[in-house]
């Protein structure tokens, strides 16, 4: 029997091309796609669009945070767009990655997957302290000391590249990187300033060039 | 300006007792309850009763493990009635703590609380691996790393007691033990034989006798 994994799908380009990393190591793959408030709901189509075009299961998780405290979650909070400054941004919404992973970790345990994937980032990234190696270190231990399982794995294979490696590996793996979605506004199109736009049209425009 | 804390409420014994604790050491608590389809749903009940009669702001969350792996989640399933035995039960629900602890981490974040209060215990308990100490020790961990709070605590004030230590704590501390439920079945009178009815009726009874 094939290996068994849960990949965390946004619909972005970062967790796109998680997905096909881990189809390509031979993974059995499931995807967990969370909507959670964002305001970029948009991207939900985006991770549809892609598991639906790979045939990876997915499901979509609802989850309520009534205590917002993003402006990723609050409309009334404008999101930065200035460029990409040092510190954390108001995008960053508390616990998310921990959320997400504890969803993963449960599913995980109870269909006998072996690996958790996940997109994280912290080379070309928004600045969210749930990005870092340090964190999913941490989380490792969380399945060590409380689950039955223990040894599921959580992998994160683009923690520490650079969005422009990013981008040359998910063209090599024919990802759908043109169906991914980033911008954090969740307009008709891109707006082009948000931090997650300005990330990607950077590296989308060296890659274009190189 | 009175510290502020998060308290996860069952419903059940333990956490009215750590609410009481909380309240007691001064903490202005918010309780987080969760309807994540345990078939003793009854036990949400008890825990909206123990919140609105100590004035504590309460929110409940509904949240969906659609992959179960539980018998306190799945229904076809039976809960175990012949006594608390070695190893890990079925009525273990994967990664439920670390999905409630998580949850309470981005409200506690995002409210600005200093402190998370939770039930576990480790000595007189079904067996679960996200009820001993070092899990809590790992998930302070996720904390330093996942977060822009760093700071929040967890605190377990029960982890260690015997189940006649925990009643005889909540009855000095007038905690309302006749209004929370602990029965794994959720029928309309405790079953007496789940491990949860086995272990609060031991527990009752010495109680009683002393």
């Amino acid at each position: 029997m094939p290996k068994q994994a849960i990949v965390l799908l946004s619909g972005g380009l970062d967790s796109t091309t998680t997905l096909y990393y881990a189809l390509n190591k031979g993974y059995q793959c499931q995807a967990l796609i969370f909507d959670y408030g964002q305001r970029h709901r948009r991207e939900l189509r985006s991770a549809v669009a892609v598991a639906s075009g790979v045939k990876v299961p997915y499901q979509i998780l609802k989850i309520k945070l009534p205590w917002q405290g993003s402006s990723l979650l609050n409309k009334k909070q404008k999101i930065p767009t200035k460029g990409v400054g040092r510190g954390i941004p108001s995008t960053y919404v508390p616990a998310r990655n921990t959320i997400f992973l504890s969803f993963a970790l449960s599913f995980a345990e109870a269909s006998g997957a072996e690996a958790i994937f996940i997109g994280a980032n912290s080379i070309d990234y928004s600045g969210y302290p749930d990005c870092r190696p340090e964190f999913y270190r941490a989380f490792q231990k969380i399945i060590q000391t409380g689950t039955r399982a223990k040894k599921i794995k959580i992998i994160t294979p683009l923690i520490k590249m650079t969005k422009v490696e990013i981008i040359k590996l998910g063209r090599r793996l024919k990802a759908p990187l043109d169906l991914t979605w980033s911008c954090y506004q969740g307009g008709k199109v891109p707006c082009g300033v948000c931090d997650s736009c300005r990330i990607r049209e950077q590296g989308m425009k060296v890659t274009a060039l190189s």
